[in-house]
């Protein structure tokens, strides 16, 4: 128990997943995943004047919904860990402001859903803390203008494209309870294989997820059989054929147990092109279908691993690639 | 041991301080600290041509002057915690890239200092990992045209104005040895007080300062008198005289034995009106001047909390007030 391998971690105490709250917006809502998210929101402005503001209501609503589900109080949350993809994280540190609880600020990118619960189950399985909210979100809007180009020039997608899910996912963890309970984090490291096409996230991110695989099958001696699912974030559908191949050079092979949050979220109808992105992509999948599937005891075994891409505009005006990273973590429901 | 108290966790495996590492630019060399850093660069520019690469220099130098100090490798070193105040903390993410380790970025602004060694102490602590690396950095002309005005202009600053550090420090925890080690921390709630002046921090900050020392006296039994020093990240001096005042109001009185990084590390003369800021600020003075006198038995405890003020630009524009955190760690050196 405690730290195996190189960059895993079992947890002894069995952080149980006892909530989880998604919301998305009314694209994410029209497709495949719509049956399983808690709350579709029919206007993606929230009634807020901005499109940041919009982002922030998003995350509010699955924090407030995670809370409420779990039939507790918002003081009665000890530690909130978020993140998001706004420049200083304001979504989440705006979102920290509403309510009473100690704050970890986080930026991993898209990759902030498994960074934020592989840090909260190491510090609720050590005892550190009671509880923690994990959250966070994304908004197709707010990210296109700081990222790319302000919707209101009308600027052509390239294929490669992704698009930023409008969304969030938010989910409380305890170590008590019989829900689906986290079994094993394994910590990701920073790749770069010098991508610098800020429209082509897939591939920056697909080495990072390449590694974090290997190194949780390595640590935790398995193989991608030994899972009943296994996910990741939001490679999209370029991204998760690149993953395919790079794993099947290393030895092992994802088979009809593996699919990507991206390529879940959107049909092909929807001309996203790749598939969906953003921190509410993986959010948003993991705390309605994946949760759902192993509450149902559908499936007893999950591997999640969020991916992220670490660029900034600036890095990017800077001449610099993108690096990766992605976090992973198994979930089980005995 | 464990947690106690409602934001305070004890750390019964006492993560010490098995390397630290601090390096300033011209101007911070110039200052009172002078004596205590590790490097001092001649050149602000690192021998970059963007201020953005040379804060990333900055921060790289840090991290590998406390590995070789520590005399260990860089592929020793197990999770590297670090984050910073650019848009998506692009320093942070851009040295991870340049080592062999999992990575946690997170985003705390001017608290990340404490924030990475509050989460970091934890995980040695639990055993979840071997050793963690925290870090953090500013840059002055970064921080300036990202937050404030391109210092091109030559914007005239107003009195409340803090100086950003050019600076950043880093610090190695482990659970051997016998040097200062981390005894508790106390992890902050966001406060906002609805202060709007991205001119005035320090306003703006002094509530959460206030929240996270009074926590923390109050889970640790103790008075202000129970330390021989403690320190605020970077308050400045009206931050710091609006936290003495809060203080007293709430019955704690700190006395000549408190005072504030961003007002110690540069003097009057460098006219910097009220101080240092920025996460390089308290990052610098912690890993110079604070743990040379932990080194060297001249104190055995120390409070230490780096303020952070959790604002955007684009929060700020959309009319947003500014809120604050502040993470305490007790450090002792028995």
């Amino acid at each position: 128990m405690g730290k195996i391998g190189k960059q895993t971690v079992i947890l002894k105490n069995k952080p149980n997943i006892i909530s989880s709250y998604s919301i998305v917006g009314p694209k994410e809502g029209k497709g495949p995943m719509s049956a399983y998210f808690d709350k579709i929101m029919p206007d993606d402005m929230c009634g807020q004047n901005t499109y940041e503001k919009a982002e922030q209501k998003f995350m509010e609503k699955a924090v407030f919904g995670a809370i409420d589900k779990a039939k507790m109080r918002p003081q009665d949350i000890d530690m909130f860990l978020s993140g998001d993809l706004l420049n200083q994280i304001i979504s989440a540190s705006f979102t920290a402001r509403e309510f009473d609880t100690t704050f970890i600020g986080l930026f991993g990118a898209c990759s902030t859903m498994t960074e934020s619960l592989a840090i909260g189950s190491c510090l609720v399985d050590g005892g550190y803390v009671d509880n923690v909210l994990c959250a966070t979100c994304s908004h197709f809007a707010s990210a296109e203008r700081q990222f790319r180009y302000p919707l209101e020039l009308g600027t052509q997608r390239p294929p490669t494209a992704q698009w930023t899910v409008t969304g969030a996912g938010a989910t409380i963890l305890e170590c008590t309870g019989k829900g689906p309970y986290i079994e094993a984090v394994t910590f990701g490291k920073v790749s770069d294989y010098g991508i610098t096409d800020v429209n082509n996230m897939g591939a920056a991110m697909a080495p990072s997820a390449l590694h974090t695989l290997k190194a949780h099958f390595i640590d935790m001696k398995r193989t991608p059989e030994d899972y009943d699912l296994i996910f990741t974030g939001d490679l999209g559908k370029l991204g998760s054929e690149i993953l395919i191949d790079l794993l099947e050079k290393e030895g092992y092979k994802l088979g009809v147990n593996y699919n990507d949050c991206g390529c879940l979220i959107f049909d092909k109808e929807q001309k996203t092109f790749m598939g969906g992105s953003g921190c509410g992509c993986s959010a948003s999948v993991l705390n309605s279908y994946v949760i759902t599937k192993l509450l149902n005891k559908e499936v007893k075994s999950v591997l999640f691993l969020s991916t992220g891409a670490l660029l900034s505009p600036l890095s990017s005006q800077q001449g610099l690639s993108i690096p990766g990273i992605a976090h992973a973590i198994s979930i089980r429901s005995d």
